[in-house]
């Protein structure tokens, strides 16, 4: 049976670690293509880069193993890979990941490997974003295990237009983690602050900082789940109406 | 009576004529603070800078009347206007814009514009969107105009915790418009390509291009109703969930 084709991209950077994990656990049972952004492109959003040319060049990922390594965005990546680089080929998922960081809550919004997921979803291509808990932790095995176990779920029951699937991987070992549990995004949103500082020349400049204002305390949330120790999958999409004010807004009769 | 306080951001930066035209307006009856980014910062997403510091500087924008230019996002440039320039102060609405170019459809969530306005919902001030539907048309008169009319109405109204609204001009002089309409985030996408140019020393780059692949045709989307000379107004949130997928997910049975 020809293998499933799985494009891999994150927002860590080609040379992250856990991209790589990734690869190498999907390569198992795929054929895997590795478009990814050369540097560290986190809290990107989904930015694109309209004004500017974008490049790429072969990027060894591993031994006689090449990927690309993109001039620009996670979203910049996907859309230049499905694009461009493998304009003729068909790509039967997307995978972002593995990121260091949770992507939980508000930070959704911010987040690069949430937005190359998004960008595959748009593009037609059933996608997932991987994310461990932790800025620190090394151990991949068991984010990467899960990673493979829901890219076969996924190629087996496929996903709606539009939808892409968000999974975040509590940072200890397999024996703690408490199962897997469908989530919605949480509403905890940044209590952050500007740290003013003084350059050598004596100009202020500022550097955000800040803690998570934790405002949910229920497992139907993502980052409740995840600090109980249990994977967590949320379905995310991009249609970003608020259908339950269309009717009072037309109350409103607002005129020119 | 007090006037209402309301910050004004936008995307295309705080040399635009789209952000001078929509402080002349709401100044009229408000105490504007412009906050906005340095440089024209198109597609850039609801990026915010957390790796780098940021800086600020006070900004000419009409004879003795000075804003605030960032070196950032509109999101940073809202984060920072709200957390740290304007801290003391209670800001009663946010408007970004008058952007220069279409948000509807896909483009809502590449826009600059919309993000400067996600990022003041976010810390909980209600926030408009307002976009002219072309990159050249100059008179912003109408747009200006309505921004004016639709501020003075959320301020009299609200808004929701966690929804903004997302308005779109067309580009046609005040008697061809034919109305105001509610409408939803339509379901257009961009039909792009990556044009293959040589450098002048013939290295490869790529740009951008393409066009909105429309596919939408009736008048409750953004889109649609914009190209039929309707202004259009969309309330737009930030909770990604999709709660029409939760229980199919969860008859899926995902295990470690």
């Amino acid at each position: 049976m020809k293998k499933p084709v799985i494009l891999i991209s994150n927002d860590d950077g080609i040379e992250s670690d856990g991209i790589k994990a990734l690869w190498r656990s999907i390569k198992k049972f795929a054929e895997v293509i590795v478009v990814a952004p050369n540097t560290q492109q986190s809290a990107v959003g989904h930015s694109i880069t309209v004004a500017n040319p974008i490049r790429y060049r072969k990027n060894l990922i591993d031994k006689n193993y090449y990927g690309y390594a993109v001039e620009g965005s996670p979203a910049d990546s996907v859309k230049l890979a499905v694009r461009n680089i493998l304009k003729n080929k068909k790509i039967d998922m997307l995978i972002s990941g593995i990121n260091h960081g949770a992507n939980t809550a508000i930070n959704i919004i911010y987040s690069g490997t949430v937005s190359a997921a998004t960008e595959g979803t748009i593009l037609g291509i059933p996608s997932v974003a991987i994310s461990l808990a932790s800025f620190t932790y090394k151990d991949f095995s068991v984010a990467s295990s899960f990673a493979s176990k829901i890219a076969r779920t996924v190629l087996k029951k496929g996903l709606p237009k539009g939808t892409l699937l968000n999974v975040n991987i509590p940072a200890v070992s397999r024996k703690e983690i408490k199962g897997v549990l469908i989530t919605k995004q949480g509403k905890s949103v940044w209590d952050d602050q500007y740290e003013s500082r003084h350059d050598p020349n004596n100009r202020e400049y500022f550097w955000l900082t800040g803690k998570m204002n934790i405002l949910d305390n229920d497992l139907e949330f993502d980052q409740t789940a995840l600090g109980e120790n249990y994977i967590s999958v949320t379905p995310v999409h991009y249609d970003l109406t608020d259908y339950s004010l269309l009717d009072e807004l037309k109350a409103w009769k607002i005129k020119m």
